[in-house]
């Protein structure tokens, strides 16, 4: 085990900031600013309502699919299929009004279950909706590109570089803020909803007139599997499961909240309720006009009898319908897939909004890494955007981005923090009901409303996560139901961890001050001008003793030194340690040991002389040696490391400053103090 | 451009070594111990021979196949063929006794190239030889691979795996030091040659009796090109070049000098005879059996009529030669096969001596990295180890780990160093002439005996060179022309800048020490025990002024700070610095320069409490602030850092030691100063 010092590797929130940063991700922002980065609601319904709304793409395909595996005659169970979903979607809806009320601060279903039933039950929470967040990112771009890919299917083979594709450019578009990142997605959204409620209503219209469209898919025959009755029953409930997809999204506002203008909840809740509505009549009016259009969308295209399975991919659910409608190849048609593609994106984007605050509220917490909760030059909290979109792509080259497979993952976190959120405020209005007094009737009823609700919304939800479990565990799920304790595990361990260090760093008030005795050694492997510094610089700090200290590794070395210390007639003593296993830490931590038991426990300070290079290839040419020196006598007790900076030539060039005085320079005037600070800040000064 | 300071990853030679470190390298060993680590003779042969030994594995199969792409007429040229490159051996090897004994300090052709022609021809020469050491590797590597494949078939699929594994076995083997790796290896040199000696008696009689062994590959026609005159003459020409690889690992004595045991030289120069001898022998002996025995051996397996060349791999020279002389399957041909292998690993392994030496030498003289001159736990320079290890890996991998292709683009390194060296060694005695007395009869003699052979030695390998160089070119060898200028003008670039650093940083003597109203700020961002200590500390130093600060990133925060600073009676005044960008190194610089402004400049000390943390994975749960705020105030002018550490108690366990003591806990006789000490110099103190 080495001793793993904290590094320094460079995060968002540098000083110093790359060109190619800037560029990609925009200038930094102050704090004041934050208020401004809030959404108005024509804003936050496409940034929220995205995921919900875009579900739409492949929540009504999804289902039938399922249902066709039994056959064509199935898909006579699809409307009341069909109507459970959204039955459940108003439920959940309007369990979410109530929630977004009482908890606006953007924790969710984590804080409500945390809050509510214990600690325990928000880190589940938080576990599943961590993995879900990723799996949205995952199901949203997989679906996407498949639209495209059903309007060019020229692109098949290059299915999973595009998601990936995708998924990078969400994290560059995200990394630069919230706000921009709403301003561009905005239209896609309405031209979605418009595009998709245009076509349903040409289609039904057409339907009505008795004209109705027609799928490519109609022509093709569906080869059935034969199925026992508890088979069917499990079928139809798969059909549900995997038609609840639907319901994906909802909570993104909820835990959006503080993103929202004020009044935050109002908005929050009109959003939500705009949201549902929209997502229902799509959901509803889609699923109808591909029943209609007779389209036969298989799980395994090759069961479609007639289809050219191996050559050409199957178009989506919303690409057959479109061409049905519109026409193949109309403007309209490639619009359609435009728009839904898009959306998609912006779903996946959703995600970017979600994890990193819901990432954010679980460091101030103490869940996770403190890094989670630092927000970077836009203000975002970077570090969770980088780690969700890295999670993300993993899977969907793990998963060769197939909508299909990944859905079976999906919906299970989502319905794990429903039904655990809901069951945390039948617990919060139960608790309401105790503490309010007879008298505040107004309260007592609105408490009651809520009850009444989030009762049925618990209710539902735990029933439909049994329904999920059951029917999609078999078919990968299991994943997700290892990944939400792991998770939890390691939440927990985190917390345990931060409570313990915070404990053992308390200051107590038995601390006396007043340590004396202190000894400064010099490291000195050669005598040159950053020694000389060093030397400088521990006599002005005026330690008690002050002592040059050289390791000696090879006997040439060790000569040439003592004689050049006595040449150039260093104002100070130097001592030579033998080294016979060319090490250095460990000979100098002996001598301090042993200057200890003649002179007493005292205070020890270091002077490491350190080069700072201008590119990094120099520093391949110069050894590590101060650095790994410095990390080992970190390790002794009672001492600290003086890093003397030496900024090389080089560094100069880069840095555009002068900074290297040498001792007694300052006070023969050769030397501007404040030059190199003045160009070091300019980069600053001129962003305000 | 980031400011890259040398940083802080784990290097051999460090103090505290990994578990799996020791048992894969061994103990480590005191500087004076390397004398012990010297090779006698009969050690020094298989180590420094078996490069020019194995080369009989593939010199006489690559010039009989391409004497073969002629068609079998065309064998008729080889003993010529032959006869000249072993003539051409025997000059080499009289060069190089007068190299080693006019310069025996292991630079080789490096150091006579660059005292007798110039810094550039050295740096040319040593460009050369580095690439030449990665490909003595990688050709090596291949061949004792084809010639396990030639006895094993299956294996063929694992033919680059293979190579890979036995260069990662090779680079463990050589950390552990010369020595040991002698003894291991040289047994299977003596086998070779014993067991190939065998061989070439056994047939070489057999044909005498009239009854010859027969290759199986005599039975397969030729497909033969037809050739010009003028490609006839090149064809030969090549034949010639590629038998030429029989003369690589001729220098590896002359840079391998000072690892003989004393005498030196004349242990160096009996070594270098005794293997030319015995490569002479074998080379000679092994084309006369291989074109007794009828052996076809085709650069395209495909043009062999008769021969299923997609099915089986062709098998190598040496194991046809065996089959035919021993018997197909004989324990005999498998005896010559696993020696063959073992000699052709351990030329490898010659490379593993040779250029860490060069990269040594090199680099005391200031053309390589630092780094590359010191000696690792076990006296060997690790890093040129590792460097040429990885680099071979990747060479193998990129050209698929085939002979016939990497052949082409070696010895031309080789050449290239033979010839510059041989230039300046006819320098060296012309000089040596014209500084001797016309008195000195003996020296004089001496030096025209070596002027003749080294002129003569000069004119072979200058037209070898050319020769080389020609027929090569095309066929992959312009790659090692674009490498070795890269290389060179990479060394000289390291040479300026070392010179340049060096002349920045050499100490004169119009320093003046006597810095003064130096100032200490502790960085405080809440207040906790390592703060407390840190202003112990920072108060032990009695710096003329003693501050602490705050930089202001939420408002929340400083105000708990500002309480709590109160709250503890803290020794020293508090300063609050705003940071609207979130930013800490900035803000600090500025407060600097502005206290600078107002009390003059000074010298500015940084006290930055810092974790200790026992696991890799506990340094991901706190923030690298404190490394990344000494990373950019080490760029400010006159700001030195102090690295106070705090060591949590996971350290703790981890180190075995209790290292923290809290202000006034020494004098309060809390704590016991040596006990951490004792802990971590006990594995040093055992090995004594």
């Amino acid at each position: 085990m080495s001793p793993a010092v904290t590094n320094d590797s460079r995060e968002p929130g540098d000083e110093t900031t790359p060109i190619a940063k800037r560029i990609l991700i925009g200038d930094p922002l102050t704090s004041e600013m934050l208020d401004d980065q809030l959404l108005p609601k024509k804003m936050a319904l496409p940034i929220f309502a995205s995921d919900a709304l875009s579900s739409v793409a492949y929540a009504p395909q999804e289902l039938l699919m399922i249902l066709l595996i039994g056959g064509t005659a199935f898909l006579a169970f699809s409307p009341g299929v069909a109507a459970a979903v959204v039955a459940l979607l108003i439920v959940v809806v309007l369990s979410y009004r109530q929630l977004v009320k009482a908890y606006p601060s953007g924790g969710g279903d984590y804080e409500v279950a945390r809050t509510n039933i214990g600690e325990k039950a928000g880190v589940v929470v938080a576990a599943a909706l961590l993995v879900d967040y990723v799996l949205t990112v995952a199901v949203s771009v997989a679906s996407g590109v498949d639209n495209i890919i059903s309007a060019i299917p020229g692109l098949d083979p290059l299915r999973v570089e595009l998601a990936v594709g995708f998924v990078i450019l969400i994290i560059i578009v995200n990394l630069r803020g919230v706000r921009e990142a709403s301003q561009a997605f905005a239209i896609p959204t309405y031209v979605f909803i418009g595009s998709v409620a245009l076509m349903i209503v040409t289609g039904l219209v057409r339907w009505m007139l008795g004209d109705p469209p027609v799928a490519e898919s109609a022509q093709y025959a569906v080869q059935a599997e034969d199925l026992t009755q508890a088979a069917v029953i499990l079928l139809i409930l798969r059909a549900f499961s995997s038609g609840c997809s639907a319901l994906t999204g909802v909570e993104a506002v909820a835990n959006g909240v503080p993103a929202f203008r004020k009044p935050k909840v109002r908005n929050a809740q009109t959003t939500l309720v705009l949201m549902g509505s929209i997502a229902i009549l799509l959901f509803a009016g889609l699923t109808l006009l591909a029943l209609v259009s007779n389209v036969h969308y298989a799980e395994n295209p090759c069961h479609l009898i007639g289809f050219d399975c191996e050559g050409t991919p199957q178009p989506s659910l919303m690409a057959q319908v479109a061409a049905a409608t519109f026409g193949m190849n109309s403007i309209l048609f490639f619009l359609v897939q435009a728009a839904t593609a898009c959306v998609l994106l912006l779903a996946a984007n959703t995600a970017f909004n979600g994890f990193p605050l819901l990432g954010s509220v679980l460091a101030r917490d103490g869940y996770a890494p403190k890094a989670l909760n630092t927000r970077g030059d836009r203000l975002v909290y970077s570090n969770g955007m980088i780690i969700l979109g890295a999670v993300a792509i993993l899977v969907l080259i793990v998963f060769q981005a197939r909508l299909t497979t990944l859905i079976q993952l999906y919906i299970i976190g989502v319905f794990v923090s429903f039904s655990l959120g809901q069951i945390g405020m039948v617990r919060h209005w139960r608790k309401e009901l105790r503490l309010l007094s007879k008298k505040a009737v107004r309260e007592r009823r609105e408490a009651n409303v809520g009850l009444f609700i989030n009762s049925l919304g618990a209710a539902f939800t735990l029933a439909v996560l049994l329904i999920v479990s059951v029917t999609k565990f078999t078919h990968g799920a299991w994943l997700v139901f290892v990944m939400i304790p792991v998770l939890s595990f390691l939440m927990i361990g985190v917390n345990r961890y931060y409570r313990d260090v915070e404990h053992e760093i308390e200051l107590t008030d038995d601390v006396h001050y007043g340590s004396s005795g202190d000894l400064a050694l010099i490291l000195v492997s050669r005598v040159q001008k950053p020694v000389a510094k060093a030397v400088d610089y521990a006599l002005a700090a005026k330690h008690d003793k002050t002592l040059a200290v050289h390791i000696a590794v090879s006997k040439e070395e060790t000569l040439e030194v003592q004689t050049e210390w006595d040449l150039h007639k260093m104002p100070i003593p130097l001592v030579v340690i033998e080294s016979p296993y060319r090490h250095y830490a460990a000979p100098l931590a002996a001598f301090i040991r042993k200057y200890r038991e003649t002179h007493g426990s005292s205070v020890v300070t270091v002077y490491l002389p350190q080069y700072i290079v201008g590119h990094w290839w120099e520093s391949l040419l110069h050894n590590r040696r101060a650095r790994r020196i410095a990390q080992q006598l970190m390790l002794v007790h009672g001492v600290t490391i003086t890093l003397v900076p030496w900024l090389l030539d080089s560094s100069e060039l880069i840095y555009g400053r002068r900074s290297r005085p040498l001792p007694g320079d300052d006070r023969l005037g050769r030397y501007e103090p404040a030059y190199g600070l003045v160009q070091h800040l300019g980069n600053e000064e001129k962003q305000d």
